[in-house]
Order: structure tokens, then C-alpha cells, then sequence
């Protein structure tokens, strides 16, 4: 299970305060924190209206003077992507490219030849999608046009898009019937997920995202956007990873418990 | 999501004693303390050599007092399955019969004609079933013979079978597979699990016990024999029905969080 750390994000109101006053030493620490926690990715998100540019700019060199990690550059924003392209010094993810028209239109190009993975968001001009089959058929026609760029499924993490079980109550399940499907359809391509998504609007998001966190790995995905500094969330991946066989022997399990939990 | 509570089983050292010093009020108290958890069944194992039918009988007894739920018969002593069929008030659930011609022979004419529920589980005379095509097999058999007794498949609850990941890392992997391939042969039949087989041998039972739950949930769960007291198991089941879409508009989960954790 691939973690991406999701807290550098300009829609997460401390981010914002620290962007506003250019706290630098407070996005490196959000980097250290979840880097000592594992993430193998840090997102970063530089959505600030009108200053996508420079935001980006900005987290991307705090970020990478902060930790040896590569960066999951999370942006709708085609400049920024390009000027976080130009910068970042690891194969980066690049967070995200969807079925949106304009956003395909203006992102393939950039990734051309381009060492980078790709995440593959299933929502289209239509909004976001409702049924699995929905999913299922976005992912045809993206990744049609991903494989056509010369892009390999290998460096393609498809993301169901998860939305808010607050507003469509199969919002879960659905995107539980995706997974497998999907991975069926590219077996060589990731699966991924926002998982906080599912949460919004609800009291104690935690639980929910670790329970929807563990179901989505028993169907099929490697690879989750989430907050890795949530104690919660750290001991669902490694209890879900012993109970589905991807631990074998528990090693890595036995290993958490006797440092982390038990010092 | 149906709850069969486990406390009362005599391969519990505390249970073992409340039996040695025929301490009615303990087993009477953790009924009690179930049903209060939101058990739907309390599951009743009087497994003492020698002591099988005297044992039983002192449970169900105690426990039909104490609380007005239907008991779970948890038995593979004929004699103790018929003595407690004698006794009970409400349709109780029996568990269980299993693939093994010995109890397979010993159980079916007990059961015919009978009000009651069927725990049918695929363990077989070769042993715990390896593979999900193997419990697939052993459920064809089995079910085949429970029909032919005259049972309805709306009062069989299917169990895979749990085995200890510690022991096969494959295990809990196999039996999430086997949930959906089971619930299409027989959509109308019930899909149970023992789930803290899963966790046998390793340290933090609960954490394993509500992540391989919730993933059995997923696959299409809809009954466990759990501890329905353990507040982990708990905020699981409400959590995993809500992004399951199971709790339209998480009006039960929004009812705890508001009783439960908020007082």
C-alpha cells in the first residue's frame, strides 16, 4: 500500500494561514511528519484563486529542501503544472488528470515523454460519476487517450472518485464495485483514492476513512491519498495488509506493534 | 448487519470458571451486557468434555432468564443440541452443522421440521478449506443436503469458515473471495462468520477482528459472531453499514455519534 500524504493542501485552513503569511517552516514540517510516517508521496496542493503559480512554486522547493521524498503535484491548473514539472528533482505524480475535456486537453500534452506517474481521476464534464459502470466507462475512454500519449499502464494510478456518502448514500459502494472491475480491465494499472472524501460532512472522520480505507484495499487498491500522521489510519493499513496476505507472516505488523505500540 | 454475541463460550478461562463454580450470575451478567451491545442472538458453547449436555443445559437456561433474545445452540455434541432444541423459547439459530459426515449425519435429523436458524459451515472432514473454489465446493454439498432436509435457504446463514491469518496468510483473503462467489450460487441464503478466527496468535486482537469485519462487510456480510461489547466492533459496524450505504443518510450513525461518543 503506496501512501501519498494529503496535508499540504491550500483547501485546509492552517495551510492557507501559513501560505498567507509564508510560513515556510511550517509546510516543511507538515513534509517531515508525514514523511516519518511513511507517505512515499507528498501532495501538494497550491489551489489558491489567481495564485496557482507562485503557490506551487513556493511548496514545491519548501518541500523538497524539507524531505527526500517525490511530490504528488495536485493541481487543476495547467501552469502550475508545468512550473512544478520544471522544478521538482523525483519522478513526481502528477495529481491529476481526469475526463474533463479541457483539463485532458491542456494535461496530456505536458506529459508526453514525460518520467512521471499519472493519476487517472474518472470524473468527466458530466460531474462526477454515479455507478461503477459509470466509472468503469470513464476509464475507457481516459485511458485510451493516456495509453495513446505512449504513457504505460504501469505509470497510471486510476482514482474512482470517491465522493461524500453524506450526499449519495452509494457513493461507497459503488466505488467498492469499481475497483475490481477496473483492475480486471488494466491489470497493470494502480488503483487509487482520495480517501477523505467519503467522510465529508460527517462526525468522526477518522473512523470512516480507516473503515472505507481497509474496505477498498480487500478490493483491490495499492494506493491511497490520506493522512499518514492519523495513528487510525496507520494501524488500519498495517492490520488490513496482515489480514489480506500482504504481510506475510504479520512481520511488518508484529514489528509496528512492538516498537510503536508497546515502545 | 446481524450480531451474534460470543461471550459465553467455555473456551474462555472466565466462563470455564463461572461453570466449575456454577456461577449463574456471570454467565447471566454477560447476556445481559450483549444484549445491551445490540446482540441479536446470544451464541451458548457448552463445550466441556464429558459435561456437554449438563453444561448446555445450565447456559440456556441461565441465559433465556436473563435476557430475552434467542440463543445461538453452539454445539458439535448431538446430545447437547438436542437437549437445548428442547428448551429454548425463540427460534434459535444452530451452530452448527458442518461438511463433516459425522456431525452432517448426527445433526440433519435433528433439524428437520424444526424453527430454527443453520449455521452451515464449510469445514469438511479433509479440514479447514484451503481456497475459496474449496468452500464454493464443500457449500455445494452441504447446502444440497440442508435443502433436501426441507430447509428453506432464507434460514441458512453460510459460514466460510475463519482461519487464523497467523497461521495461513492466505486465509482471510480466501474467504473474502468466497463471500460474493457464495452469495450468487445462494442469494437467498445468509453469509456468517466466526470473525475472530482471523486474529488467533497475534497481539491486538480487536484492531484485526474490526478490519477483516469490515472487509467481510464489503464482500457481503450480514451476520458475525462477535463481541458485540467491544466498543471497536461497534463504531466498526456502524461506520462500515454508513459508507456501505447500508444506513441511508447515516441516521443510526449520527444517532450514536450524538448518544454514544458525544453522551
Amino acid at each position: 500500500m503506496l501512501i501519498v500524504g494529503e496535508k499540504i493542501n491550500m483547501t485546509r485552513s492552517p495551510v492557507a494561514e501559513a501560505w498567507q503569511a509564508r510560513d515556510a517552516g511550517f509546510v516543511a514540517r507538515l513534509a517531515r511528519e508525514q514523511a516519518e510516517a511513511g507517505a512515499a508521496y507528498i501532495d501538494v496542493n497550491g489551489g489558491v484563486y489567481g495564485e496557482e503559480v507562485e503557490c506551487m512554486e513556493w511548496l514545491v522547493s519548501i518541500v523538497q529542501d524539507a524531505v527526500d521524498l517525490p511530490l504528488s503535484i495536485d493541481t487543476t491548473h495547467p501552469g502550475a503544472l508545468e512550473r512544478a514539472l520544471g522544478l521538482v528533482k523525483k519522478t513526481p505524480m502528477v495529481n491529476s488528470v481526469s475526463c474533463e475535456k479541457a483539463r485532458r486537453e491542456a494535461f496530456l500534452p505536458l506529459l508526453r515523454g514525460r518520467d512521471c506517474k499519472v493519476v487517472a481521476l474518472l470524473m468527466s464534464d458530466q460531474g462526477v460519476p454515479k455507478s461503477a459502470q459509470e466509472r468503469v466507462h470513464n476509464a475507457e475512454g481516459l485511458m485510451e487517450d493516456l495509453l495513446r500519449q505512449g504513457l504505460d499502464a504501469e505509470q497510471i494510478f486510476i482514482d474512482p472518485c470517491v465522493v461524500p456518502v453524506a450526499s449519495d448514500p452509494g457513493a461507497g459502494a459503488a466505488v467498492l464495485e469499481a475497483l475490481p472491475l477496473i483492475k480486471q480491465r488494466w491489470p497493470a494499472a494502480h488503483l487509487i483514492a482520495g480517501i477523505s472524501n467519503v467522510s465529508y460532512g460527517l462526525p468522526l472522520r477518522g473512523l470512516l476513512n480507516r473503515t472505507f480505507l481497509v474496505m477498498c484495499m480487500a478490493a483491490g487498491l495499492d494506493a491511497a491519498i490520506v493522512d499518514p500522521t492519523d495513528p487510525g489510519i496507520r494501524s488500519a493499513v498495517l492490520a488490513g495488509r496482515a489480514v489480506l496476505g500482504q504481510d506475510p507472516y504479520c512481520t511488518d505488523y508484529l514489528t509496528w506493534f512492538r516498537k510503536g505500540v508497546r515502545g
